[in-house]
């Protein structure tokens, strides 16, 4: 039997707005990353969230963002990486005292989007988050890409860290994802996609773009929540994990 | 001897801009509320103040206010209870990441502005900053308007709490302040000011302004830190307490 | 043959969110209430829905609203009529732009939310709306409750305005919507809500809840446009009014 | 006799937070670059500053921002030509309408920080500025950096442009300010200073860091409105261009 994470963003609505399909979705996953109220998510929505995931088990984690509500912390900006300490810090905090609030433990921390891929890819960056990290409870796992700065710098400065990989984007031979920007960064075939993600999660291997295989180490797995599909593909990988004898489970349950 | 508190918001500078004279009135307080990014303050302020704070040796609190930057938290909006609650977890939460990064506790919580007036006369606003401090950390220490809803509302729920005293304002003779509105609302002799928060301190007692005494319970005193007379305010206050044996002391070392 | 305004509130989408149906509910109406970015809206949203609603011959008119995003400028705010007058300046402006950006003309303003209900019984906020309205264009048609201070404020100024009615809510026999919260404040009863609406057009008449009738002025009518029935309504309006031989038609082309 | 232009940033404030000595550089200069609300600036603000340079005479500009109040709009963000197209019509838009309400006209739109200095160097974004100020009004002046691709789109597409010079900046022998983070970057001695402004203005050419002379366009000179120094500057600057020969007056005035 092998066991691994599956998580998911999380309380993306924000007053008014509604965006994902939390209260389903959570039946399909083992973390949940919670938005903390700079790219999406408000005090409201922290909450609810929050205690739906306590009520379905599962683990929570924050998911600080860029400030950037109206570009949902997708546009890079030239933040510096004390400027990406200090924001991380307030919004762990902010989710964390939520959690607190109703008696839960915080799992891990996942920054979202622009600031996960520029801390992928940027040293400096991806320290001062895992710093951030670290400082505020040293106990917090970090979830990054697979193989990033980010991991890199968080197992440096002593954090548990959970590799993430993707199920429906293809992969480099030097184990970096394909950009989106090239034709082939996605993986449309659900059965192809299936295929990798267990592979990924057994054999410790994915065929690379290029053709060859690339060692990966796949600790959690991201599935998207707000997509059209995001309820249909959650299905899809809990029946292709069954089928494989992979059983979900939090990351921290996991080890 | 006699001990009471000093406090004063702090850490209201927001990007580019700054406001107050943090590091200087610092040496005149014993405990600084600290503004947690809604009303004023952000991530790197929130930061540096703390650190601030630390090294001075004062009490660190949390600052929170409506979510209104524009008008400084300052105007009354028609937030619920739940609201209020929600929006108090999150700024504590900010603000407590800081804490526990720098490696301080937090004492106390004091509701900013519109807030804190909101709160002083409505039960139920009042009732649910309670629930929301207790939830997040049953051992804060609420600081509210000398009696007011919102200590009775947090005495209520078991947090100990802080009676607020204003030493430049004039007191009704039911022990509320004069509204701003009228022409008596301030004391602008400072004598006059001193002598009335002495009074409050030593004696429990303050002259209202139908010249009738009333009884105050005064455990801390509010100073301004962002007017242009805030530091000469603060050395009047220190100096009117040596001169009456008054040792200014942070509400938990006090008790 | 008879003509009445049906005006809708528009482009209320904000960044990755999406709110209402706009593009379809376009067809249903004459006059369109877009959003400006401070309640809803934002740059991107703006420049969509005006060429939306040129494309249609919808009638473009300024929805300005609190600045209150996450509250959806639903929360009544404490604000002076100068800030007031200065928010509807601004978003007037932003919403301005993109209309001659896009080669076409403003028709009218209509306050949102709480910032329309406080202008509605509040003279001072209603004057300083109107002064806002006419200074940036003389020519703008004031949209507001019919038989409100705000309109009463507008005539006195010298704008035009359009007195709204609603279909769907029940009126005191003073002429003022039943508040929200009584139990009979809105009509369920979709040919009840017809019927009074085809009234309130053909014969400026009202059946109070008290029972009696009332006088009312109905120069164009309000429909919501983010409910889940929002198309079906509009669907019913046209369809009665169609029967009664009441022709939609926007305000300006109206008069 | 010899006429230029000498800008400022302007109406910078926010909310309870003052920046810059609006009233008193106001005196000095002859174009005035009001914020409208992205990176800093609100509503209130911009009323008051619209007044304020009508009454001195001093020429009104629209100064569009990148949405990041916290980081006053100076950090590089990706954003498409389309937002930047967006949030640029709208905020002329917005503070258009403060200039119509007080019967004032507006002269230009210079972008703001990052915004200036990536349009400065991104032809696309060039692009889409110069269509969003085209759009909304085709008699507007476009203020950018000398040689810029923002003046560069500007000119192509029909717009009067305005190039601009520093003083305290040192030039490139291709005609580009050296980048900041280099250590010659700025003059700090002020004779320095005003030497090269004036031979900018009066021979067009200016002696780059290589030591070789450079010509370059200078419309107008940029005076900063935020330092400690402010005022002191533009009392030079005027001093220097009164022995000079050189009369200070608004681009649209000298042209």
């Amino acid at each position: 039997m092998k066991y691994v994470d599956i998580n998911c963003d999380m309380g993306e609505s924000f007053g008014a707005y509604t965006m994902g399909n939390d209260s389903e979705i959570l039946a399909y996953i083992s973390s949940a990353n919670i938005a903390c109220g700079f790219h999406a998510g408000d005090p409201a929505t922290m909450r609810k969230t929050v205690r739906m995931a306590l009520e379905k088990g599962v683990a929570i984690g924050a998911h600080p963002g860029l400030p950037d509500l109206v570009g949902f912390g997708r546009r890079n900006m030239d933040i510096s990486p004390e400027e990406a300490y200090d924001m991380v810090v307030y919004q762990i905090g902010a989710l964390q005292a939520f959690v607190q609030a109703e008696g839960g433990t915080m799992q891990h921390v996942k920054p979202h989007g622009a600031l996960y891929n520029m801390a992928a890819a940027r040293a400096p960056l991806a320290q001062a988050i895992s710093e951030a990290i670290y400082q505020v409870n040293p106990g917090l796992v970090l979830f990054g890409l697979s193989g990033s700065e980010l991991v890199r710098a968080g197992e440096k400065i002593g954090l548990r860290t959970a590799h993430e990989v993707f199920a429906d984007r293809t992969y480099q031979e030097d184990g970096t994802l394909t950009p989106r920007r090239q034709p082939d960064a996605m993986i449309t075939e659900q059965e192809q996609s299936m295929h990798q993600v267990v592979r990924m999660v057994k054999e410790g291997k994915v065929r690379s773009r290029q053709g060859v295989d690339v060692s990966i180490k796949a600790d959690t797995i991201c599935i998207h929540g707000d997509g059209a599909h995001a309820l249909e593909f959650a299905r899809s990988i809990h029946a292709a994990f069954a089928e494989a004898g992979i059983v979900p489970r939090s990351f921290t349950a996991s080890i």
